[in-house]
This record gives C-alpha cells, structure tokens and sequence, in this order.
C-alpha cells in the first residue's frame, strides 16, 4: 500500500543524513490525511509543528510512533476507548512513552482501541477492506501501519489484541514474554495476562523496537529483563540456520477457515522447500486448560478494575464491560490461585515441550478479518500464548479470496524473544523467495 | 540462662582462632542435651560427627543453626509439623540452608513448627517456665535460642510466628522486609504474607545473620535485594542519634495486659530518659482493614495449598488446616485482589506516614506467653507489619509477675531494615544503660 521507508530503513536514513526527519514526520502525516477520513485509525494526533519540536536525538530521531490510546501521554488525551475518559488527560507519559520521547521518537497520535481493550469496539475499519474490522483491542494501531501511515505502533494484548488484528490488516504483530516490555502507564485490563506489543512492517523492525523497547531494569513487579537480539542496521536480523517448526495442533482447528488452513499448507510447504523442518506438533491436554484459566483471570482482575467503573457510570460502560464484572464477581479466590498456578506451571514446561524446536508454528486466527465492525474476530489462536506469556509474533502470507490479509504465527519459550525473532525472519525471507519464484 | 557466647562473638572468636568451631558445635549440644529431655524444641538432629565434617569456611563457620522443620534440608527429614511429613525428605537444601553451608555454617537440627506454620501446636514449652506456650509457629527456634542451646534459628512469620514467640521467650527476633530473605525450599502458608525471620540473643546477632543471609540477587517472584547495614565485628552495629519513635495507638490495645502496658510504659521513660524522643502516633483507619486483608489472603492462599492435604488426608489435618481450607472456599477472587491492592497501598503509605519517626514502638503481643501448650497466643500486634512487609523487630524488655519474658516490637517502613537494626541497637543499649543504673 505505500512507499515510505518502514522502521529500521527510516531510521536508517535519518541517522546517515539521506533522510530528512521533518521531512518523514510530514509524509506520515500527508498519508494519515489521505486515509483518516475513511481509516478512523485515530483517536487524536499530534500537530506538524508539535511533531517537528519533539524530535529528540538517538536512534528514533524523527520516527513517529502511533500509540494506542490505553497508554498515557501528558500531550494527548488518553481516552481508554471509554466515554467515562473521553476528556482525560494523564498526568505522566507511560513508561514506554518516556522511552521512546528519550530515543528521539514523537508521538504522532493516539490509535483506536476497543473500550478499555476489551470488546466494545471503536470506529476503525480495515485498511484492506472497510466493510470488515481491523481485529481488536489494538485496531487503530494495526490500521495505522497497514495503510502506510506509521513505521512503528503500540498495541497491547490480553487475549490477542496484537496477533489478531496485526494478521487481519496484515501487518507484522509482536508480542514480547509477558514483562518484558514496560507496562507502567498502560490501562490495565488484566495485569496477569497484559502485554504492550509491536505493529510494525517486517520481523526486522520489530527487533529493533523490541532492541529499543525492552525492559532495561526489574522496575515493575512483573518485569523481566531480556536481552537484545543481534541485529545489524544495514542487514536486518543476523540470519540463521533453517528452523526446525512445531506445526501445533489444537482442539480449536476446526473454527480454522477451510482459506486459513490452505494459506498455512502452503506456508508450510514453501518453508520446507526452503530448507525448513516442520513436524506436526501437540501439547498436553493441560494446557487447553490454559484457556479455562485464561478467562479466570481476564474476569477476576478485568472485574475488579471495572467494578467502579460500572457502579458510578452504569450508562457509560458497554455491556461487555458490565457482563465482564458480573463474571468476575462469580469467580472464587481458589480459582484465581488455581489459574496463577496453572500459569506458571504452562510458562515453565512449555520449555521443555518445545525442546528441539526453533518455534511454534500455528495459525494467528480463524481466518480473515470477521465482516463488520461490531465483533473484532475469535482471539482463541492467540490465548493461549498471552496466557503463558511466551513471545509471539505474526507475519502476512496471503489473502484471503476478498483481499483480506492472511497470516502465520510463530511462538517459542519464555524469554527465548531473541531467538523468536530470528527465526521468524527466517520464515519472512524464505516466504519472500518463495513468492518471487512463483510470480517470476 | 546461658553463657556460651551468642552468634556474633562467636564468630568472631572462630575467625579469630581463640574458639575451636568443634568446641563451640559441641558446647551446643551439650546443652541441647541437658534441656531437650523437658524443651522439646528438636524434631531432629545432626549428630557431633555430622556437624563437624559440615564446618565449612567462612563468616559462619562453626556456627551451628536451628532450622524450622518447614525450611527444607537434605539431610535431616523436613516435617511441616504434619503427620503426612513424618518421614519427608527433601530433595535439595532451601536457598537460605544452602547459603548457611557456603558461609561455614552447620544445620544443628530441625526445630519444632506448628503444623504447616499454622496453629495446631508442637511439643516445645516455654523454656521459662514449662506450663506455658512458647508461641508459635517458629516454638522450637524461639525456645533453643533462649535455652541458650543456639546462638541463631531461623522462624518464618505469616502473621506473628517470629515476632511473638520471640518476645514470649525473650531473645530477639527479627523479620526483614517481605522479600528481603530467600524463601526458596520454605514450605508456603501464604505466599503474598510468608517471611523468614532470625531468632538470636542480641540486636547485633540479628544484624548480621541479616547481612550474612539477606537476598543478593532477586532470585524469586517477590525477592528484594536490599543493602546491608554497616556493623563491625568487633562493637557490632554502628551507633546513631538517639531516634524519634512513633508509639503506636491500636484499636486493639484494650488486648494488652496491664502487666505488658506497665512494662512499655517503663521502656518508653527509659528511652526518654536516655534521650529519645517518643510520640503517640496513629494510623489511618484504613490501616486497620489490613488485618481483614491479611485473614483474606491468608485463608485464600493457604486454602488453596492445604486443600489437598484435607482431601488427600482428612485424618491427618488437623481442625486449623482444615477450617483455614473451609474459609479459603468461601473467599471471592474480587475479594482477594482487593487484599492484595490494599496491601501495596498500606506498604507504600507507611514511608509517608512514618516521615521523620526512626521507628514504630509497639507491643509484640498481648503479654505474657499464655498458660498451657494448645494455644500458641494471639498474633494480633504482628498481623498489620505482616500484611504490609514492613521489617519489624522484637527484644526482651522484662519479665512478668511470672517470670515470662514480656518485650518491646520496634518496626520501620519497608525496606529500611538496616536503619530499624541500628534504631533497634540503640533501644538495646539505652534499656540496658537504664537497667544497670537502676540495679547497680
């Protein structure tokens, strides 16, 4: 859909001289004026002339960065998706914020989300297709880079609010290990299962982001501090050996559209041409309970958030949000402690499950993007990953026969973030060959 | 009631050749000998020739240690003080045994804990006088140390398991901030509440077995690293101003006998007299919800751990583990995170409250230590500094009509440990300047 330079290329070009980052900064803005009108990837934006003064130094000069609007800026409102906060102004950046303010980055506006990231959802469309949703919470994010408009977006995932709507607009979506990305200043929706995460154009700027991005210190109760993959400003990723893929089955495959099951058949088998090995792969029965425990929790700690939400603005919160406080009100605390449990006992063995496999291979949702824009599509792909909190990323390799993006996710082991994404850039690239030989 | 030097002379006296680590090792058992036949303090122990091949080098070498037979170690069976343990061994050493051997020291024995560190109690009495409780759950560690048998053991408090069966039998007892010692291999009561505390003879000993045991690295979901406090070997911990403490005013101060009141009211002239400043202090209501918040997380978490216990072996529970599984049942997951919110809330609050006062002065229990062995005391003056993690100390501070120890608590906000060791070692000192003026 567009021409202007992705993350690490643009960076690239500011950092060299080749590019001037005024000059980015406004070729973003003249795309979002083309497509905003009809995109609705934006809940506000930041002027040109703003823009222009926070240009800072460092690595993230001139790259504007959309940020969903569940993480606090002082500049923009934060709105939550929430008519309760539709005026409200944070009194601090997000931590991620200050991070990308502090590499040079400016905040270029504030994207849709569902109302608090659950299910409600907001006004933005699918780039591909505007009948159809973009995928939730995080839509406006992964509207924003698929229609060209920004190299790097903040999303954030509970259930599969980064992986879904990143494989509907066909983007790039990662998901970092639970902790590893900075949290302070995000809504919570969930803090057992919350993760910020990455849109972006290709597996090589969504390394940089995480490179960028990542936790430094322990400063949050649940941060983990993981280190930086290897990655070369001129080449990308530092290439690896071809991947042994864990082609997992799961007692989902059946919500799996007959479209969906194809493009993966294909993916697989342009992989092995590529030299890949990918074996068909399955999980104990246990972790299927992971999903169980998954909405255990998601109610529970959504619950007790939005209970006062729900009290003082009875006519200002979404059905979703009251039902999902109801529920929460019937969950026991021995539950809860059962579904943290079952948590850590997932996180810990999925290690040894996937001993001798480079990653998970498996499909990121049912299929293309649900029609209309009142569901954003089935998260049940993506659950089980957000409950264990491993890595997860997505890459487009097809559409869909409307035109709509489909995609393939990849997971691997708890902090194996490095190794994720390096294999996953081996994927991007031998999928690429393989499209250039068959259209050649 | 001994002379047999305590933690820190005695390692000192080790390091510096004038005392054989054996003689000191067998000093001990001697005297565990003599008093163990009426103390009961023991579940278990090493014999002469295990302890002598285990001295080891370092700070702790030739020091022998009570370990609460809820602290597990490879060489001595690890019971719970439960039937379904009887004959348990662990696999590997708890973190805390494991950094005892590396610094030197040896495991003397396992001392008696109330079954699972709740309140079905041991066979350990008072070493003051036979009839009465020693407290609980840390009974065995408390009485060794006061028989003068052990220069330090190791307790874990959930709600007042060091503090108070320290004070009833008169040495010091010292819990750090909540995370500040490794827990791992520490049989869990309550996980959000669970601290492992020191019971020695004097202000000093606890500061070191504090610097010699604290976490280095935060090794475990809840670990802190804190620093540690400045002592030197040979006058123990550096002086300080004299400090201005916070009397602490409870609603449940109508608990305390007239015996233990008179007693704080005699430590508090003597502190003023020796120059401290004492004020009352009060504490926000909502500080007092900490206790419910405390029965929540408590009955939540150790219901959740025991409740196969009951299933597995309901005639080898007792009617504490599983009424405390019975009311764990009954607890909501709304109403637990509610619990673990206020928790962060009133931990973070006490800096501010606390502003410009050294330490809290508090009873550490009711009084004296109650007459019979089934009912180890009441908790209550320990359950707040439990639920919020705050460091809180304990030392003797007289004796009641009689003849029980009766002592004063000392607690500062969390993780001001070494500031509450050197206030504490002050409070030591003036009582000891004003009881000999008053004796001499």
């Amino acid at each position: 859909m567009t021409t202007l330079p992705g993350l690490l290329a643009a960076s690239r070009a500011i950092q060299s001289g080749a590019l001037d980052p005024e000059d980015y900064v406004q070729q973003c803005a003249r795309r979002a004026d083309e497509v905003e009108p009809w995109l609705h990837a934006f809940v506000s934006r930041a002027s040109l002339a703003d823009m222009f003064r926070n240009i800072g130094d460092g690595p993230l000069a001139g790259i504007p960065v959309g940020v969903k609007d569940l993480v606090a800026t002082v500049d923009l409102p934060t709105t939550m998706g929430s008519p309760i906060y539709v005026d409200h102004m944070a009194t601090c950046d997000a931590a991620i914020v200050t991070q990308i303010r502090q590499l040079g980055g400016v905040v270029f506006g504030k994207t849709v989300t569902t109302e608090f990231a659950w299910r409600e959802p907001g006004p933005t469309v699918n780039p591909w297709n505007p009948a159809h949703t973009p995928g939730g919470s995080s839509s406006g994010s992964a509207a924003a880079v698929a229609a060209g408009v920004l190299p790097l977006a903040l999303g954030t995932q509970t259930v599969g609010s980064v992986i879904r709507p990143a494989a509907y607009c066909g983007v790039v979506g990662f998901k970092a290990s639970y902790g590893a990305i900075p949290r302070a200043g995000v809504f919570p929706l969930s803090g057992s299962l919350d993760h910020v995460g990455f849109m972006t154009r290709s597996v090589d700027d969504a390394a940089f982001a995480f490179n960028l991005l990542r936790n430094r210190v322990a400063s949050e109760p649940d941060s983990v501090v993981l280190p930086a993959v290897l990655l070369d400003p001129e080449h990308g990723l530092a290439p690896t050996a071809a991947p042994r893929l864990a082609l997992l089955r799961t007692p989902h495959d059946d919500k799996v559209t007959a479209e969906q099951s194809a493009a993966l058949e294909r993916t697989v088998a342009a992989l092995r041409a590529g030299g890949a090995t990918v074996e068909a792969f399955s999980l104990p029965d246990i972790y299927w309970q992971g999903i169980d425990g998954l909405h255990c929790l998601l109610e529970a700690e959504g619950g007790a958030i939005h209970r006062s939400h729900v009290d003082q603005f009875p006519d200002r919160t979404s059905m979703h949000i009251r039902d999902l406080v109801t529920r929460g009100q019937g969950r026991s605390a021995m539950q809860y402690l059962a579904a943290r449990a079952l948590q850590q006992t997932l996180r810990q063995g999925a290690t040894s499950q996937l001993q001798g496999f480079d990653a998970v291979l498996t499909t990121p949702a049912t299929g293309e993007a649900p029609l209309g824009l009142s569901f954003t599509g089935d998260p049940i792909f993506c659950a089980l990953w957000s409950f264990t909190g491993l890595p997860a990323i997505t890459m487009p390799i097809g559409r869909s026969a409307n035109g709509l993006p489909l995609g393939v996710q990849l997971v691997a082991p708890y902090r194996q973030d490095a190794h994720l994404l390096r294999t996953a850039k081996w994927v991007e690239s031998a999928l690429a060959r393989a499209n250039k030989a068959s259209t050649s």
